[in-house]
């Protein structure tokens, strides 16, 4: 089966690129009819893959494409899950090609190859390789699981839709684990399986003073300045040790044991090269806490966009009336996304002075997650690793989110697995996002492991 | 003569709305076409006007447009100076009726009617009313000065290009005085001509942090975020008395003495109707002095504008790579714009954190100015102000700038008197823009009598 895929490398490229091609992001409303083209690929290529029941199901959002092949109901069944939708593409400048004409360039961390495109690696180039992988089992007749397909398009939007899909489905979804295929490995030679992911609370502020946009000469000085007071609201959500001033934010943070620190330290890392591939002089980041600690087991505030009053070219003399923010925080076990919403509202209302009004929205979030090392599905994933890769895998907690994992725990009693194979490297979320070629053979070749050592261990 | 003028008002306005048609936005590279449409169109009225050797002269920049009427070289010669740009419109949804086609609407402030467009008040409105008063002095043989006429196009951009026009023109500038109908008047039934302006220093910053666009989950909280950084800086620049902090900002600021500070407090002026107007509860600013002197005879700081990461639709979650502000300072005497550039861009530099680049990049700027109120030009805007409202003007000192006048000053020797007839409240450089019909037509009225009481303080 291996030689079959190494074969194919060239036909499973092709067809990724075509899938990549479909600017599918569901943030943007004037994408809608992409997202619906997306989703009828993916689907077409799950019929072709061999899989039953392809359909597109309709949700008050973006559909969720599902899909089933049920061997025989005595195996074990695997829910994949992924999702077809990415990240808006802007700032567009600063892609070196563009976003949706897929191109493959060496970099140094990528000598073999890595496929430039949004989504390349967020999450099309991985949920790829479970069609191809399926493909590959069915094709030698070695599919050992039952499985069901569940790609949905607004993970990039919070998964707005997807509670109340899994709540009406929960007959149909119904497997013995879920296995998700968009988190990252520390390196090519440093395989690595996460344990856990961080929760999300995303807002968006905006800061009011007077009714209309002013003369900056005229009134300037008399008048509170929108932006100023934003930007002084903001620079107060942190104390000098770089912790969350928001009241009560870290009341339910559990602090990791010495022992569990020590672990999540032993994966090997390097600060210099970090900063060197970021073009930074300092890290920087809470008090008493490393690099990797800070990215993964801490809780975090960031203002990921700003805007208010004259942006354009040249200058224009204005006081504003109006500026805005978007700010998310990622949370951490036990922090509860709703009530740190709560809190955060709570405490940006309190804190705004009287010369301005503060609204404040909630856009969507997610609870933290942690998957135990020692379940089947957990110890299937450390295997495969260590047989595709010939290396023993590192347990790592991730700093990003999937906020629906959490909620299938609930709803559907089962525990994702996190078998990521992307890098953190490869500019998710920015301009230039990639995937590198290995990265994208190697899953196709380890997902089938999985499959074997979840059969065997599930005995 | 001013039954003549009210004679002929609808024609006046017809005119001017055409004028106002022409989107002269000086700040835009899109709109450099309609900036020389509107110099044509000045340049053809003032000829009509009866003015002699109309012409357009080109600048490394916008054009000026020169115009002069020489009765007779004993007679004092009036250099007239204003522009025909005008601000950016946007933010453009905030307008009731488009910024570049002209209405009358009437207002709470203005019951008999106000035309609403951009460059109403600022400027074009104000330098039609010479266009007009010239032309009705003309028609009843009434010019007692001679008359020069100035309208550059680059006011609204920092006049870059109007130092060099004017030094190299020495000759054919030569004046006695520079009039100016570019500021405001108290209110309908309170004149007042304006003794001072704050000159303006107006810099664009960028902070860089990471190299690229980061996602926030797996790097949120290690690595420094530059909106988060470029949001503390900006707080930190005023103090908790709204002072600025800037080092050596205020060393060259004058102190006024009590008697003229209570001069200044001697106008009419209503802070709740003040407050109301704004739709604001509170005013802010610095400690120890008044919303006015606040807005006059204080420097200040103000963002004018402020972008970075994701400002779109929906959210993303991005640790972006750089973030920017527009920040300007309003300046009085004896303060030095460059000087105070300079201190800004070493202040600004100096309280980066090592987690980020910062680079400052100075816009333009000008230096504060003062008018002495003995001079025959002062007395005689004074008189004609008194004759045609019928009431003692009052002497302000302006908030805003016209960075231009302090080099006519030194380039020409001439002091200018800012004889403006718009209303604080007329929404300059804010959507909505608008210019009182009475304080358009009051103007054309008020400038014979400025040329009549000049020409006899003259002798």
């Amino acid at each position: 089966m291996k030689e079959y895929i190494q074969a194919n490398q060239q036909r499973y490229l092709d067809e990724l690129f075509d899938f990549l091609r479909i600017p599918s992001v569901s943030a943007d409303s004037r994408h809608q009819p992409d997202m619906l083209r997306a989703a009828e690929y993916i689907k077409e290529k799950l019929l072709q893959a061999g899989l039953d029941k392809a359909e597109i199901c309709p949700t008050a959002g973006h559909p969720v494409v599902y899909a089933e092949k049920i061997v025989n109901p005595e195996w074990p069944t695997i829910l994949v899950y992924g999702h077809y939708d990415v990240q808006p593409a802007d700032p567009i400048e600063l892609w070196h090609t563009s976003p949706f004409e897929p191109v493959i360039r060496t970099t140094e961390i990528h000598p073999k190859g890595a496929i430039f495109a949004r989504g390349a690696c967020d999450d099309k180039g991985q949920i790829y390789m479970h069609v191809k992988a399926i493909e590959a089992m069915l094709k030698h007749d070695a599919l050992t699981c039952n499985v069901k397909i569940m790609f949905e398009g607004e993970e990039e939007v919070g998964s707005a839709n997807l509670a109340t899909f899994v709540a009406e489905n929960k007959e149909k979804l119904k497997a013995d684990i879920i296995l998700i295929s968009d988190t990252s490995i520390i390196g090519h030679d440093v395989p690595s399986v996460e344990t856990g992911l961080r929760g999300l609370a995303y807002m968006e502020v905006e800061v009011e003073g007077p009714n209309r946009d002013l003369h900056s000469g005229v009134y300037g000085g008399a008048v509170a300045n929108p932006i100023n007071v934003l930007s002084k609201m903001i620079a107060s959500l942190h104390d000098e040790d770089g912790r969350i001033t928001v009241k009560g934010f870290y009341d339910k943070v559990v602090e990791l044991s010495a022992e569990e620190r020590d672990a999540l330290e032993a994966a090997p890392f390097n600060l210099e090269d970090y900063k060197k591939d970021l073009g930074i002089a300092e890290v920087s980041g809470e008090k008493g806490y490393t690099t990797r600690e800070r990215a993964s087991i801490r809780p975090t505030l960031d203002v990921n966009g700003i805007w208010g009053g004259y942006t354009g070219e040249g200058s224009k003399t204005v006081l504003p009336s109006k500026a805005f923010a978007k700010i998310s925080m990622r949370l951490v076990p036990d922090q509860d996304w709703n009530e740190i919403s709560d809190l955060f509202m709570q405490h940006f209302t309190a804190i705004a002075p009287p010369t301005v009004k503060v609204k404040v929205k909630p856009h969507h979030g997610g609870q933290p997650y942690v998957t135990p090392t020692d379940s089947p599905g957990y110890l299937a994933a450390f295997k495969a690793m260590q047989e595709s890769f010939g290396k023993t895998p590192v347990p790592t907690r991730g700093g990003g989110s999937i906020p629906i994992v959490s909620l299938f725990e609930k709803e559907l009693g089962l525990k994702s697995i996190l078998l990521g194979f992307g890098l953190d490297s490869d500019a998710l979320h920015s301009p230039n996002e990639h995937y590198g070629i290995v990265n994208f053979m190697k899953g196709i070749e380890t997902i089938p492991l999985f499959y074997k050592y979840f059969r065997e261990n599930f005995q």
